[in-house]
């Protein structure tokens, strides 16, 4: 069972070949580059690296969501586009749940976040432990004020992995004075990297979750910026600031 | 503090480029083929891919052992080049403490092991919680068996982490017929990668250990096979069975 993954829902952008559970490769930038002029070559240097080719491949995955709108097109359109001249079906993983997945083998709870601006985060709350990763609460778009209460009735300690991380981290501190129970993911692991999407991509392969390349959809958890602002003009509400997603 | 790192002691291979304890790349295959022919286009592309040159880093850092006598000399060799004609220092870190790195923010101890036939594994022990990761021993060639008493002694769960992980799993699973406090590291932090050794590198760098290239040495912890060969066949013994080190 061979596969490649794509992942490019926030700043960093990244791309894995697994056979099974092994990671056979991983390329991973963490720049600021624009995903549609790094993401495709990455894939095809380590695919050529490791002597793979689309057609050789069972399926492939992507991060749908949520994320960046720009950058869940990126990879989304690439695996789609692959996809469909290799032949092969598709996975789409939640991006929270492949943050949360880079922290296998930490005990306690990952709480993945991702900046979503707007003073909103998109989170997701995941148990960790022998067991695994097992998911607490689903993907969702919510205040830091809101995850900072629901982070309290957790198992402990609670892990911040994201590119949200540090600023859900920064602000609960701030309100709370401190937080001995609260910690950062380390900086190898604290954004999205798609090796760890590969495990997650895996799991749904394994409960039969794999589609056709046009059924593959994102999941943006909100409605895009400019339909978010008519529906505020039409209520009679001030423009959003400072919102890019 | 910008710094590459090269590694490729073992089967996988890799490179990293950081700034500070941020990741910017990192670039990892574990496939059978040569490290002489991935590790420096890897490098290279990598280095491309972020806009990077070597006269731009502060210092290049290397896992300098130990590991595979032909692999530490691939990796060290390109560091000490790429180190002199740009006219900067280098860092050699412990392969174990690096391979120990990838599992920051786990709670219990780390068995870094690497696989050195002769029914020997490189093996070091490392504390793991929220102070980081803290050595317990020295890294030494050892028994299966020897490390087996020691694990026992430690604080559990037991992670080993390493190529020898599974060789090391697998024999004491069979001696014991039972260790629920002995764990794998997840498949992506199993084998060596360049962006834990690096977090390794920074800290070296802080402790003031960066040296000249010149001065850069590789450690075995073995003599390599032939001297072994020589002493055995000196002192009578019979000759290594499927020695590869």
């Amino acid at each position: 069972m061979k596969y490649l993954v794509l992942e490019s829902s926030a700043a960093a952008a990244s791309c894995a070949l697994l056979e099974g559970d092994k990671v056979l490769g991983e390329w991973y930038l963490n720049i600021p580059q624009t995903h549609s002029q790094t993401l495709l070559p990455m894939a095809e240097g380590l695919l050529a690296a490791c002597g793979a080719s689309p057609a050789g491949l069972d399926f492939f995955a992507v991060t749908r969501g949520p994320g960046s709108f720009t950058g869940l097109r990126i990879a989304m359109a690439a695996v789609k586009g692959m996809a469909m001249a290799a032949g092969k079906p598709c996975v789409g993983v939640s991006t929270l749940e492949a943050l949360a997945r880079n922290l296998t083998g930490f005990a306690g709870t990952a709480a993945a976040v991702m900046d979503a601006r707007c003073g909103q985060v998109y989170a997701a709350l995941f148990s960790l432990g022998s067991g695994g990763v097992e998911r607490i609460s689903p993907d969702e778009a919510l205040s830091i004020g809101e995850l900072s209460a629901r982070l309290a009735q957790l198992e402990k300690p609670v892990f911040l992995v994201g590119d949200g991380a540090q600023l859900c981290y920064n602000k609960i501190l701030e309100e709370k004075g401190e937080a001995p129970w609260l910690r950062l993911a380390p900086p190898h692991l604290r954004y999205q990297r798609a090796a760890a999407a590969g495990a997650a991509a895996l799991a749904a392969w394994e409960r039969g979750e794999a589609v056709d390349c046009g059924a593959l959809e994102p999941v943006y958890l909100r409605l895009p910026q400019a339909q978010r602002e008519l529906l505020k003009k039409q209520s009679g509400a001030a423009p959003e600031k400072g919102s890019r997603l």
